[in-house]
């Protein structure tokens, strides 16, 4: 079996396009989301169980990646969990906008200011972080109001799980130490217990050695061979498989 | 715990129209077709194993119970069935189009005519049929070219997974003698030994005795206790919760 293909995030960025070009992959972004969103919640609920970790804090950056979270957000409310928003820039677009308005419906709360956040977290009163906040577009450096927050998400030493990317991570160099967009050292990179690729992993997380899980079990698999993903098999009708860990034996 | 609530279709429409209204549920008919017919293929692997049943004859209506159905057959694709579609009538809506162009990008074969249908059936060429034609509005009679597929579909004598509503049982009144609009009788409704019922079931299902999934898992609470749904719990992260088979112990 040859080596499963790490992306460019000029190769993420394509692959998206194409998967949702009408006359292509003729996806959603609806679609899309909803099955990365769906993936992202099974995965956390395969290795945070409840009812040890039931508060899950989830945030969410303002982009596609957000999204994802959000639809996580939703699904762990319908497993059991008992999520929590946070969105420190939320998103403008219409489907952003309704995915927040799916979660309102299940009444699930949001913290609204970095003091709540600064709480929450001192508080003690979550139980595992969800990391939507940066995707595969994300190139550094961490401009406000991230600079703040994600040293406080890092430091709160609570379990982590990452969407694509742990956020501030390069997509294509991986860990480096978080600096602000005013050349501010904040410390290292985050360093999630467990990650969660979708479609394919990037090139950051190639020595990333937590627990790594893909999903997104809709690319076609004459696009795969196309562009030589070398995807694993997902087994029986799941939507997440989990990829060996670096350097085990 | 009280009895789950069977839907007049009426009610049915009620709730899909509230999910979908931008200030009220908010979905997308994107998302909620998606996780419909995930549901649907995840009960079909459940109760129809590979390799035993690898060859599902999906067979989609025009509305968006057959949305259901390209999308049941897309995830079967994925999880390692051979579906092949059949679309008496093909949808016109855009929704539609793109669902049957991801079928295309897998290769998903289809057969155009009756005469197809026919010879596959015959041919002993399929396993498991995947009903997916009528959905929740259809009141009867059986009108051209339903009229001559549905007895087809039952005297191959194929196990069958029905969405929703047995096709050609009415809705509420539940199975009745296939009749033509030009006053035919076509004989017995069909019998599928799988339905998987979607958000909730329907009234005409009420004394089904096969085995009985639920689907469709973004209900919120609130709505749910509103129209007093009173239903099952999921179990874990699963998208289906199988029903009480009506009458056993």
């Amino acid at each position: 079996m040859p080596a499963l293909r790490y992306l460019t995030a000029a190769l993420a960025q394509a692959i998206d396009a194409r998967l949702m070009a009408p006359t292509d992959g003729a996806f959603s972004l609806d679609q899309l989301m909803e099955l990365a969103g769906l993936a992202v919640a099974q995965a956390l609920a395969a290795d945070y169980t409840l009812p040890k970790y039931t508060r899950v804090l989830v945030c969410c950056g303002p982009g596609n990646q957000g999204g994802d979270g959000l639809v996580a957000a939703r699904h762990l409310a319908h497993f059991g969990y008992e999520p929590t928003l946070y969105m420190p820039k939320p998103g403008n677009k219409d489907i952003y906008k309704r995915l927040e308005k799916q979660c309102v419906n299940l009444s699930i709360p949001r913290l609204t200011t970095l003091e709540e956040l600064r709480h929450t977290l001192s508080a003690q009163a979550q139980d595992v972080i969800l990391d939507a906040l940066f995707g595969f577009s994300f190139l550094g450096p961490v401009r406000a109001p991230f600079s703040a927050v994600l040293p406080l998400l890092r430091d709160s030493r609570l379990p982590m799980l990452s969407v694509d990317i742990p956020s501030g991570w390069h997509v294509e160099d991986g860990p480096v130490r978080l600096q602000s967009d005013e050349g501010e050292d904040l410390g290292p990179a985050l360093d999630p217990e467990v990650l969660v690729s979708l479609t394919a992993p990037k090139l950051g997380v190639k020595g990333y050695k937590g627990r790594h899980w893909l999903g997104g079990r809709f690319v076609p698999p004459t696009m795969a061979r196309e562009w030589e993903l070398n995807l694993p098999e997902y087994p029986g009708g799941q939507q997440i498989v989990e990829l060996p860990r670096q350097g085990a034996l």
